[in-house]
């Protein structure tokens, strides 16, 4: 079976096993909205291609290690686009769950993915007690405090803010936790695995700033310019479109340089280099300089930063 | 040392580990405001009495345990008092943890509590790692789908709802919880010890109805009136002020001769019914049979239920 196939699967057994008669229909329909379809789901996608290169050998529960940080990740998805913070109407080109559900089942649906997330590594861990306590506490780690991505978008409430820590705690801790996953639930260790997440992650958030100022809504699927009108820390505000685009070039050679050489390296590289080119095309950068002005003007005029403390990295 | 003793320094240090230099400031704020100063810690106190019944040999795990539950309970509480939902400006007597910090950083306190919740577990399962997983399966059930607190939660978004189903997940599952974990954590088994919990926590949710309708805001901590003012199920509004509170006697005493014979079933039990005083206490029932009418008059004039198939029980 294929990772695609593997990983939608068991986000659908995970989810199942909560729809049982008695449970709240309209708090199952708000998971579902929340999980499926999917993303491009490289958290877990990465995971799985770490502990397939380490060996791969206790397969239920890589998929749960996986899939815990999935959710874990639509769960942050779901409460980022709460009123309160980023108040989107759109999600991956649907309504966002708040928008179908309501606030209040917002709210609870992203309560329910965490809890739910933890409880699937637990579900499949019989095998390898051990190696699911430490998924658990590793995969917290990414999400939890003081560096995992809840504390990284409570950066956005801080009269303060080093934009290397907000960035890598906000979107970083997961990728990190992602590959460290991989490794752990394949019994290997993870620390020569960590890196690779790290730079990812720290990729994936400049990809993310840039798509914010220069994608249209309708490809990006929600609402674009958020980063500028919001008054959040954005490399490409920082940087410079210019800037941000060198930069996403450097943090994804790096992620692909990190990856320690094994059976699996050939693949893991090949999976950054092609998250990379979905995240940011090359034609961007070609068209980009050609319309060098316009694009920039797009996040100009520079808004006052709320973080005067913010430093450029 | 005393199970507050315990309840209280084994939070402190779940707090401490996330309180580390480069941690948010706000969002750790956030986290000991919802946790500290505590109500009655009666969910751990629980767990603990449960634990010491079955020979308690793995304290540090049944500390982590009865913590995790709390911390749990917290996190509820924090989102419950979210303007999207009861909108209170107090809690324990102080401003909520929304009107402390903001919305946004009470959404996420909530977020970090649960996933440090199941984290505490984990990083104090190292001598027991199966029990570890149990506990964070067993606790995970009374938090998630499909019939966990937040399932219960979310009932209240339905338009169609089962008062008992209703309020055993809201409250019950928890307080189910907490028991099954004091036996877990000691390595027993929980199946006896479930029943205690259960009628505890039904006891309680109706308690808290009968609270919420004749005390005092002060008295209460929390605005008085909620469950009719927002049109939510409740047992005074079904059964009638009198009704509940034979209801909850009826519960208690369940309660009380659910205790398996041990060692620990006075303690218990007396446990039990000093958190039934403290709840309602008995000279609240003499004056209301004296003042019948005005009290009663408070939960009138009735309003139109917003579920219309909800069974009275």
């Amino acid at each position: 079976m294929d990772s695609t196939a593997r990983i939608e699967r068991t986000l659908d057994a995970i989810l199942r096993t909560g729809e049982q008669p008695g449970a709240p229909p309209l708090l199952t329909a708000a998971l579902r909205h929340a999980v499926f379809p999917g993303g491009a789901r490289i958290r877990p996608q990465l995971c799985l291609a770490v502990a397939s290169a380490c060996g791969d050998n206790d397969p239920v529960l890589t998929d749960a290690a996986a899939c815990s940080i999935e959710l874990l990740h639509c769960a942050s998805l779901v409460h980022d686009d709460l009123p309160c913070f980023d108040d989107a109407d759109t999600r991956r080109g649907r309504p966002s769950v708040h928008r179908a559900f309501g606030e209040r089942l917002a709210v609870l649906a992203g309560d329910a993915l965490i809890v739910e997330s933890f409880r699937a590594i637990v579900r499949a861990g019989a095998a390898h007690p051990a190696r699911a306590l430490k998924l658990v506490e590793s995969i917290g780690a990414g999400v939890g405090m003081p560096f995992g991505i809840v504390a990284g978008q409570s950066w956005e409430c801080e009269p303060k803010v080093n934009l290397r820590d907000y960035l890598r705690a906000k979107t970083g801790a997961l990728f990190g936790s992602a590959t460290a996953a991989g490794a752990l639930a394949a019994g290997a260790s993870p620390a020569r695995w960590r890196a690779l997440g790290d730079w990812l992650g720290e990729a994936y958030q400049v990809a993310d700033d840039i798509r914010d100022v220069v994608m249209d809504p309708a490809l990006l699927g929600k609402p674009g310019g958020q980063d500028v009108s919001l008054g959040r820390p954005s490399s490409a505000k920082e940087l410079g479109l210019s800037g941000a685009l060198e930069q996403f070039d450097r943090l994804v050679q790096n992620a692909v340089e990190s990856v320690p050489e094994c059976l699996g390296a050939p693949r893991l590289r090949a999976l950054v280099r092609a998250e990379s080119e979905r995240l940011v095309p090359k034609s961007w950068c070609a068209e980009l300089s050609r319309n060098a002005v316009p694009v920039a003007a797009r996040i100009k005029p520079p808004v006052p930063s709320p973080a005067p403390t913010t430093q450029p990295w």
